[in-house]
């Protein structure tokens, strides 16, 4: 099968380049001497988890009970669940950890903490700390902390905390900054809980910006990054990687032409709505249009409208292009976690056109 | 089972409102004297399309052919696919048409158009008329019509167009004369082509402020509208509805809470990333919170931040609330169809907390 023969739109997956971005990421955790715990929730596929961890501990990230569920149903039992934990969602950990599995979970709330430390099998939790970015977790100082940790009881196992404002950092040196915030942030976390006797085994941290550009992880058990296997071009406007790193593409088929621009069967629902490239170096719109190969044959053509099933791509005048209606082209998408989540499979390519495997995924909650 | 019962996030769709929605469209066009071909492509159920199709000739219009495949398995035969058609897709349309069903296609592509011609049984096409959008279609007066129109030869069963640039419209009397536009448009398109000898059996027209703010729709054969149905902050906006006609929000709970707002877990996936109340006079982030039953029990609150799963809900404090983590409230969506896209099922209420059914949806393409 060819992607010229797909139904469009659809999802891409190129393995020679998620291939190297894995490589890429283990090596510099290598460097910096932690293991990785990785994200599935951008990928959310178990032929991408396998990837992911090879020469890794085998634990991964989750960041819903779907893909809990999901994981454990095909083997793999070490599951961080990287979302604030709620009574209700409590017992649906429970009864997975009842059947083999290890959920860790995660909570900054009293309430929630003695709710857990009451169940007849607690889960392993960890307190979520805020090393900068104000969305959740209790600072490492804060009073809240040790609270917390007496709550949990024998069921705390460590720290986690996420610098998603790294999302935000512009270049290398800034980038490298946060990480070194995130990293002070729970290791100093971790410092206070251990002086207080607590035993504290995972100091965990992490995005994929951050992991790309720390200089020291000293005191970091794990690192949390999952874009990385992917990446975007928001990514790459970041500097977490170079543009040549986007392996998920959606293909998508012209469905008309006007001067200087196709519209394409791939519009807000097979793209995402997300725009995070405005606020970045250079807006892409909705998308960096590709030929099919995935190479860059049309320029600068960038998705500059998205009705629900509609995407208006205006090309390039430096690279006339005949793209007659039923033509296929690639679109790049600006935050490849809000894009994949449309599709249901990745269409498995190596470099080329040839379709090579279907993999699927697991969306929803 | 009650609202507070389920697991979040998820989709609550509201049956009491949608009946008076669909109740208000209805009336709408009566008054107009015109049916109504509704657009499936918001609720891509078949239990909606029901209620939608009351006292209506049966015909429903579809955004994707994974919902012409569905609405036809369910019994549904009279289905005009409102994209532009390509060569590879008109190979599915022809397998339906096959086994019963009666998809209608459109196109403003003249190599398209002769592919059609060309099959061995084409399937009825309408040419996409431009009636101001500048999306697809061809202009009203221009020589491609004809052109098309000879191409598709007998085929050709009518003309359509859709006034997508009324969603830009602010207020009645503005969306009032780009209804007035759209109608023209097309049926100026229509005379022309009788002129020419043609038969044109469909003018079909329309979108859900257009159709609601019409004044005449002389000459117009049907109309399409489906965001009607649900509502959403944005059509309130634009006066399509008002506030109380929303009859779609997002059951979410509350995974953590700090000063003067809560977090909650319906993020960018169960929100979308949809930002359409930006352009609005009032713009609600990515959506504004109800309580469990709804209302307005939190006055203004807005989700402010939308990570993957992690909604920022700001608090209003005028309306000082006690959630606690694990309570529910509900977003209500900026763009109805954004939002719903990125669930299975709808959890149906009648007015309170009890769900009377659950409904399924058809996504993807």
């Amino acid at each position: 099968m060819n992607l010229a023969e797909l139904p469009t739109p659809c999802l891409v997956l190129d393995r020679t380049i998620l291939a190297r971005n894995i490589r890429g990421m283990a090596e510099t955790l290598l460097r910096l001497n932690v293991p990785l715990r990785p994200h599935m929730k951008t990928a959310k596929s178990i032929d991408v988890a396998r990837l992911a961890l090879a020469g890794q501990p085998g634990g991964i990230t989750v960041s819903t009970l779907a893909e809990a569920e999901y994981f454990f149903s095909h083997g793999i039992t070490d599951i961080l669940y990287a979302v604030g934990i709620t009574p209700q969602k409590l017992e649906r950990v429970c009864k997975l950890n009842a059947a083999g599995a290890q959920i860790i979970v995660i909570t900054d709330d009293l309430a929630t903490a003695a709710t857990i430390a009451a169940q007849p099998a607690p889960p392993a939790t960890l307190i979520e700390i805020d090393s900068g970015e104000q969305r959740g977790g209790v600072g490492p100082d804060s009073g809240l902390l040790l609270q917390l940790a007496g709550r949990l009881g024998a069921c705390l196992r460590g720290v986690m905390t996420h610098a998603g404002h790294s999302y935000a950092g512009r270049g290398v040196s800034e980038i490298a900054r946060i990480a070194e915030a995130e990293r002070s942030a729970v290791t100093d976390a971790a410092a206070r809980l251990r002086d207080a006797g607590h035993t504290i085994e995972i100091v965990s941290a992490g995005s994929s910006p951050t992991a790309r550009h720390a200089e020291n992880l000293d005191g970091i058990t794990e690192v949390r990054a999952g874009v990385y296997m992917f990446g975007d071009l928001f990514q790459a406007e970041i500097e977490t990687h170079g543009i040549d790193a986007i392996a998920v593409t959606v293909l998508t088929s012209v469905i008309g032409r006007r001067d200087g621009r196709v519209l394409v069967d791939a519009g807000g629902l097979a793209l995402s709505k997300d725009r995070s490239t405005e606020a970045a170096p250079r807006d892409y719109g909705y998308g960096l249009a590709l030929d099919i190969r995935g190479t860059r044959g049309l320029g600068n053509a960038i998705v500059q409208r998205a009705y629900q099933e509609h995407g208006v791509v205006e090309l390039d005048p430096m690279h006339p292009v005949d793209l007659p209606v039923g033509a296929k082209i690639r679109i790049a998408p600006n935050h490849t976690c809000m894009t994949a989540a449309a599709h249901d499979r990745y269409f498995v390519v190596d470099g080329d056109q040839e379709v090579v495997a279907i993999w699927h995924r697991v969306n929803g909650w």
